[in-house]
């Protein structure tokens, strides 16, 4: 009998905003993994830290961001294939996953390389686009609204377009593209209805504005555009 | 000193997709309010039920559901009047919601009525899209794959529009318009990578491709249109 791959959401930062399914099977874990960018501690293995049994297995996977795909690829699959071995023996391993596993998380590369071969499970998270509506306490959609989430990176006219289509959009992995993101929201008009999320839930959480926002955000970091009026509807 | 109106999200129906923070608060509480159809148990009270402390008060909002607005805006008003004697007497009232507090949920209009007077906190819940996704065990986004979030009851020129814009979309409420949904994607030519999600994470759930799904959709329940063709990238 093969161990099963979990991908754990832990939901957007602080450890309580993960939730109950998701401390009970780390709390029983035989075997958790997680990546982490190198020589830096894993930010969802910090999110976890105090539900960690004592000897758990530790697989930690080390995953440079560049812009080339191959150093990320290669990093995945010795990750995977550090996870066969275990999964291959029984072991049940749990992939700890920043936010849900399914929305923009490294889980899925791994368990692409995985899922012929031995079970996935998922435990949803919460997720950032929940995280900083909540942190900013405005209404992100209601009734028949429509939100749209973008990734920073897109070109101008992708976005451009697909910002004009919905009521909300939500923006993420602002990081370097925050200059560029706020002179397009500039020019769409759209500047008094966006706000600026980063590092929401955590203790040096920022939300402002996109106009008072800095010019340099970090990679987990969110705009919003909500273009109703009223805060409360 | 008066209390303060929490937005408390629960996430999509298993009680175990509560997160610690909204279980913690909940066994603590005084007060908890909820929303419920007329002579139906409230779905958020169920989920939330093996949290409420003894002697807990419960305010329980009765929404009819009705095309007219008005007389579910009634029901606000009354729930939002028996919150405000709460609250300026001191007391927090937590509201309990299902998902998200700020995703296509009621405490949102409860808070419009509130927020000039008392101050209002937010708990973020697993969204019903993060369930959906999670019960499928298909990755809705990577990379700069666009996610855009539809309600069912739009137009049809509305809906194509944007399904055509995004790698991904989630259709929500999806009731009654089924049978319409249904027929608008097929057009489109995109049966093929839709699913459909009924009481995700509940014991009674559903999750299967889009053609296979009953003409009788619950309100609680989703379509998913996922454009790329490899379950795991």
């Amino acid at each position: 009998m093969s161990g099963d791959l979990y991908g754990i959401g832990l939901g957007p930062g602080d450890p309580e905003l993960m939730t109950l399914k998701a401390a009970r099977l780390i709390g029983a874990a035989q075997a958790v993994a997680y990546p982490a960018l190198p020589g830096v501690d894993s930010f969802a293995r910090q999110i976890a830290a105090a539900h960690l049994p004592d000897g758990v297995k530790e697989i930690r996977l080390d995953v440079p961001m560049t812009r080339e795909r191959e150093p990320a690829q290669a990093a995945y699959d010795r990750g995977a294939g550090a996870l066969a071995e275990l999964l291959a023996k029984g072991t049940d391993v749990l992939f700890l996953c920043e936010g849900d596993p399914l929305f923009y998380g490294s889980f899925m590369y791994v368990a692409a390389r995985l899922s012929d071969r031995f079970g996935i499970q998922v435990v949803p998270g919460v997720s950032s686009v929940q995280a900083a509506t909540s942190v900013l306490r405005r209404p992100l959609v209601a009734r028949n609204d429509v939100l749209t989430v973008l990734p920073g990176p897109l070109e101008d006219a992708a976005l451009e377009a697909r910002i004009a289509g919905g009521e909300a959009v939500a923006i993420l992995k602002v990081g370097r593209h925050m200059p560029r993101l706020r002179a397009l929201i500039a020019r769409l008009g759209l500047l008094d209805h966006a706000w600026y999320v980063a590092r929401a839930t955590l203790a040096d959480q920022q939300a402002m504005p996109l106009v008072d926002a800095p010019e340099e955000a970090p990679y987990f970091s969110m705009i919003l555009v909500i273009k109703g009026d009223d805060p409360w509807l």
